[in-house]
């Protein structure tokens, strides 16, 4: 993990054990560190998975298998490589991914197909083969440890280790749901990836569980961005192992399936962001909300191409309350759009109405707000019902010096 | 202008006058500055006009009167004011533009509807009538100046003024195309705005005009990018006196059309390149070749996905060889490709064919290239024969420190 810890970074929350998860790492050296770079979960036997991935059509084997893996909805474990993210390596890094799965299977006594893996790190490197033989072999029989050794495990250039919980009351017994993420800091030459995993020990049909990480992805990690680039390696997967004991869940119509879809995504917008407040050179955490599209879906459009625009991620960094080009971001969104309508605010202080600036535009309480972390920009845009809110950060010279300043 | 010029700024090239075109310019003192900040251009009368303008939704004044205007393919008149953009000014905006349109068409004794006018500068201001008026006043009897005198009178907060000539033989005449263009420097608080001009002494028919601007348009203007933000003012206007005496180009087929698309092509190029060498903090002019799409659109898509991702922007200004970022680019496009059919090259070397890195890299000559001005990157997709080629610069702490150190 890098030295400088981001602003933004929150502690480690308190988070229990999950019953049918055990964790342990080891260290496959992967790169000429001496951390633990090899994260191993364990899974009980009926462990349901669901998963979302990258849609960069130049995805990684550990994206590809991983897609076809859950079609089967069954787990037994999870290993994740930190330091080499197998990206863009052929045949040669599929070899790698398809070893992993084939020790570990025979370790557990389980199919290979039920043995997910995920690589970030550098790229165009295929997996090394005898680090990865060694680093399994070690984490087998390593000792358990906690969430928080395994959010470090995962990372890479993170600033800071990540996780979030929740419980909900699914058929009278309490569901316990914790959650570990990396991103989007960078490990040079790779571009920043996001890899997300959710544990819970409630009883859920690998259909529904699916069904439920879609709608969550939906509102959360597709509604973060830091840069507009898309990983090619982005996973997040979900994991249930009913020792909980619940009636398993398998449509909405279960009881408390509502309260374990909301508690599913709840996890996940913890977890969306945390990626953002470790956004490289993040200073700001930007919320953004747009009401008043047409429909959800044009909402969150414009949102992204508010919280994609340069011009406004540097405005924020600069503290300045620049209106003007949330306008020009909202008209390139290719939604619709009436300027004549459009309203923008601050920190909930409307800056413009309807198309004009307010003639009694009170500045004071804006510029105060955005001299703070947690920044909020309001858009109405004054056609239909449509609303979404989506994250970012700001870009800063700190984003530059990640990015430009590093020589591969 | 900007004190720092531009590391990659050239000199203002020699043009010869337009028959038909005379130039002046005037102080409307729209900021409190000393230069002129009014530009006039008085047209011959008979002159077509042709226009492309921005797709933002939420556009000027200027360029909806704009795009109505063109319509009647006539102009006797352009009108550009700097320092005040007069976007998001609602009708009060709109009557300051109508009211220079009946000034200058009083003065030249011609229709109101022939007088074009852009504005460029801060935004959300109605462009202030009384000094519209003075200047307007002024720019009517000023005397005639030259080509480098009016670009450098467009320009906002351009670090040097833009032009660009060429010729061609129509008819057995020599035709000659002068050109001048502002962008993208950036004028707090407004987005960065390209404005461009167009004139020739050729005659062609309004539709023709129009048809080779905007054929022009799409293999220029439409190939670069600065930071994928599009401005609510991007304007670009042709202009055709019809003094050089040719008979009116009509078609294609008419005698010597090809070489007058070929060349306002080409003057087109040359104003794009221009912009992207302004871009804001750019060190590196970046061309971006794309070969083997499924089509020529597709190509354009994936170069521009190339062009405006950060991560490769940042890796050119970090003179990386950063393939990896480029396959990522390519990846989120949206575009068909294929990883394992991808080759990526940098200043005429392959780094990666066929979805893998070279055996035989040798990285000398591309280390080599990158540490110039003047960077191109090739992209061969390998599925069809569809090819493009856009052109960006690099991503630098210079456009942090523009548009995020400056406070409104």
């Amino acid at each position: 993990m890098s030295d400088a810890v981001s602003p933004l970074a929150s502690p480690f929350p308190a988070m229990p054990p999950v019953a049918g998860v055990t964790l342990r790492v080891a260290r496959a050296g992967y790169k000429d560190w001496g951390r633990c770079d090899l994260t191993f979960a364990e899974l009980a036997e009926g462990t349901a998975v669901a998963g979302v991935f990258t849609r960069n059509v130049c995805c990684s084997s550990e994206v590809e298998l991983g897609r076809e893996q859950i079609k089967a909805g069954r787990a037994r474990a999870l290993v994740v490589n930190a330091g080499n993210s197998n990206a863009f390596t052929g045949y040669r890094g599929r070899e790698a991914v398809e070893q992993i799965m084939v020790q570990v299977a025979d370790g557990l006594g389980c199919d290979a197909g039920q043995v997910f893996v995920s690589s970030t790190g550098v790229i165009g490197v295929p997996l090394p083969k005898d680090k990865a033989r060694d680093g399994v072999a070690a984490a087998l029989v390593a000792e358990p440890c906690g969430w928080e050794d395994a959010a470090h495990t995962i990372g890479t250039t993170d600033t800071f280790a990540k996780g979030a919980t929740a419980q909900a009351v699914v058929d009278g017994r309490t569901v316990t749901l914790c959650a570990i993420i990396k991103g989007s800091g960078m490990i040079a030459p790779d571009m920043a990836t996001m890899l997300g995993y959710i544990f819970t020990d409630a009883a859920v049909s690998p259909a529904f569980l699916q069904e439920c990480l879609s709608a969550a992805n939906r509102e959360t990690f597709s509604c973060i961005t830091v840069d507009s680039d898309t990983s090619t390696s982005d996973t997040v997967l979900a994991f249930a192992t009913g020792k909980a004991g619940n009636a398993p869940l398998t449509a909405f119509d279960s009881p408390g399936a509502d309260a374990f879809a909301s508690a599913l995504q709840d996890v996940c917008r913890q977890l969306a962001h945390l990626v953002v407040k470790d956004g490289e050179g993040a200073q700001k955490f930007i919320a953004i909300s747009v009401s008043g599209a047409v429909s959800d879906a044009s909402a969150r459009t414009v949102g992204l191409a508010i919280a994609n625009s340069p011009l406004v991620k540097t405005a924020i960094a600069g503290e300045d309350a620049n209106w003007g080009r949330v306008v020009m971001a909202v008209g390139k969104a290719g939604e619709p759009a009436d300027r004549d309508k459009l309203s923008i605010g601050f920190g909930g202080t409307w800056a413009a109405r309807d198309g004009l600036p307010l003639a009694d535009y009170d500045e004071a309480p804006v510029a105060a707000h955005l001299k703070g972390r947690e920044i909020s920009i309001e858009v109405d845009l004054g056609l239909g019902e449509g609303r979404a809110t989506v994250w970012t950060c700001d870009l800063t010279h700190g984003y530059i010096s990640i990015n430009a300043d590093y020589r591969s």
